[in-house]
């Protein structure tokens, strides 16, 4: 039976980990900076030694196809892929393991001579994230139609930066048209980025879907004063109300249960200073939910939360919705796939549903989708501590690399 | 009876308002940056053409002064004083306004060709709003002893800048020593910033003191994760441990009263994206009280609240204290000597505390030392909206003009 080659898996990681480490152990690899150029060009180097032929479409996402045995280069290829960016001082595990791993996969296809009925294709998403262009998994959504190239080009970062201009900077504004095409699978692998795999004792997740996911803007507009002489009676500070709102993002998913999970991830107080009341606040709250009915309570509870705690403090609030992602389920075939690997390859498995959105779910619209999970130490992610055993990983890169065989059939 | 010119006062008053001018009528002219050097070297050469000598410290204050009559050179002299720094998007009037009044009290001097026992000074102190660099009221607390001129010169800004090379840049280091020495009396005019004068409808308000206040830094170490796996019982969110704390901050005032206030005016997450946990927040806490026995009480309030929010989440707690004024009492000569000022020019006043800290605490613990507040429109300070009416400022500068007439004797 084919295998991944341990070794190289991790040769191959403990490389890309180093392109934008942190001091301690962890990865600052922010979509389109340095590192990701960096990154970027030796995933294409790799690729290219695989005997892969690589393309780069409109957005920055990266394909190569490893040829399938003769007659199938028109088929539709079964594609495995996650991103290589990262979060600010976040881990070297998230996402870029689900690339490694696929690379992997197509490097043991290539050891046994392994012919496929399908292409096998690896991809690689830009700006997953959502850490410096909004929204998150920028990339795959425009492939998805979700969200038109235009916009996606015109997003800019903090400090004003646009999407397109730094797709040039890197060289990874691509020729390729960014859009659906066929496809006969989808398959990622990723962290699990929660404790539930770690808990159970188990080394592999047959993901089902993902949750449904709401994110939101709350704006907060008091009145900038000084801290001194203002009587507490007439005052109006946003972040008395933003303070609020942080309260009932904590207590709305424990009153509704059913793993349900909401964060307010983000907060800028506006002028920021010791003594003067802040004027302006803007926070974003992150709601998640297996059931839509839940989620869809969360965020009528939230919104008449934050428009609660505007009136009482006297501030005017701007609400948005940034983004909704409906719940997601994967398509049986794909799901059966990856439990039919992990069941012939002896893993201890389980099927599960992703709290995070991944790019999966987008591809989840335009073919056949399923993910592969790998435990995370102590449910860390998005954090230097972020860690898988390589135990873990290499049992995860056999189910991967199995299911995508079972998709492509073998020639 | 010596006047103040209104129509100068005015004209330097628009004059100074626009150097550092946001659109929107108010002021960004943080400590030791350019607009900082701009105005300086504005009040410098107005000081030379009224005839003052104009020395610099080693802190960047400036001093100018008036000669005495003959034979008075050697006596301390009565210095009015303030600042010209403002805080981001703050006001036209907060501290430059006794600049501009102290001046124009010069001025009147030599159009009615007074000649005072003791000299008259004007002083501009170096950094007073602390939104650069900390702690506020720097200068003068170099002055009076409080803060080593060496602490004060390796302190940086957000942006690791130190506050000696940017006094250096802009060519305020100046080699007079920074130091106590004989002074007469300090008189210090400032706006209210709050809305006691305004409610009274009095034009003038005799300062007896300043309330004592408090400054602390919290910091929340949490877990930093990801926004969708983690279970909500398995978190350790330094926002929420905050958010705690902001609503005690508002609480402890109120539950107290005795017009005791309390701010989180800054407060910074991190690493503040949409989808992670946030790992670690930094606030800072800002108390007020006009008795030390309330201010005592809320200090500890306020500990305890943070240590048991930091515990109820399950986050580590640094928390520091930044910097603890005592209440300070001016000399009842001085204050005397302003509430006579304004009896004998039929100006509406009342005698009152300040709120807000200024240079004039700082310069109590030298010399005999008051301040002269006028109104604030709406109470409103520390933003664009920060105005005084002209025929307020009139008579504050009129009664500024006095005071130091009977302290500095009529020769």
């Amino acid at each position: 039976m084919t295998r991944i080659d341990r070794a190289s898996l991790e040769q191959t990681f403990h490389e890309q980990a180093r392109i934008g480490a942190t001091p301690r152990g962890g990865l600052t690899r922010l979509a389109l900076s340095d590192e990701d150029k960096v990154i970027r060009d030796r995933m294409v180097a790799w690729l290219e030694a695989a005997g892969c032929a690589v393309r780069v479409d409109r957005m920055g996402n990266i394909f190569g196809r490893r040829p399938p045995a003769p007659g199938g280069e028109a088929l539709p290829p079964v594609v495995m892929g996650s991103h290589v960016d990262s979060v600010p001082t976040g881990g070297r595990f998230d996402g870029v393991l689900g690339v490694v791993c696929a690379l992997a996969a197509i490097r043991a296809l290539n050891a046994a001579k392994a012919r496929t009925r399908h292409p096998v294709e690896l991809a690689i998403f830009t700006n997953e994230e959502g850490a410096r262009f909004q929204p998150a998994m920028l990339g795959s959504a425009v492939m998805a139609g979700k969200v038109p190239l235009e916009d996606a080009y015109s997003q800019r970062d903090r400090h004003g930066v646009r999407l397109v201009d730094e797709l040039e900077r890197i060289g990874y504004l691509g020729p390729e048209p960014c859009a659906a095409r066929p496809m006969r699978a989808y398959l990622e692998l990723h962290i699990e980025q929660g404790p539930s795999l770690e808990d159970a004792g188990l080394p592999v997740g047959v993901v089902e879907g993902i949750v449904g996911i709401a994110w939101s803007r709350v704006t907060f507009h008091g009145a900038q004063d000084h801290a001194g002489p203002t009587p507490m009676r007439t005052r109006h500070d946003a972040l008395v109300a933003a303070a609020d709102v942080v309260k009932a993002v904590r207590h709305i998913p424990l009153e509704i249960g059913n793993d349900m999970v909401g964060t307010v991830g983000w907060l800028d107080v506006h002028p920021n200073i010791v003594n003067a009341i802040p004027g302006k606040v803007v926070l974003t709250t992150d709601l998640r939910a297996p059931s839509e009915a839940d989620l869809d309570r969360a965020v009528a509870d939230l919104e008449v939360a934050a428009r609660d705690a505007a009136e009482a403090e006297g501030v005017r609030i701007e609400y948005e919705s940034l983004m909704r992602v409906p719940l997601t389920r994967f398509a049986a075939e794909v799901v059966d796939a990856v439990e039919g690997a992990a069941r012939r390859l002896g893993v201890g498995h389980r099927r599960m549903l992703s709290g995070a959105g991944h790019d999966a779910q987008h591809m989840a619209t335009l073919c056949p989708t399923g993910m592969v999970f790998v435990p995370s130490i102590a449910g860390k992610s998005h954090c230097e501590e972020e860690a898988t055993a390589f135990d873990d990983i290499e049992h995860g890169a056999n189910v991967l690399l199995h299911a995508a065989l079972t998709l492509a059939g073998e020639a």
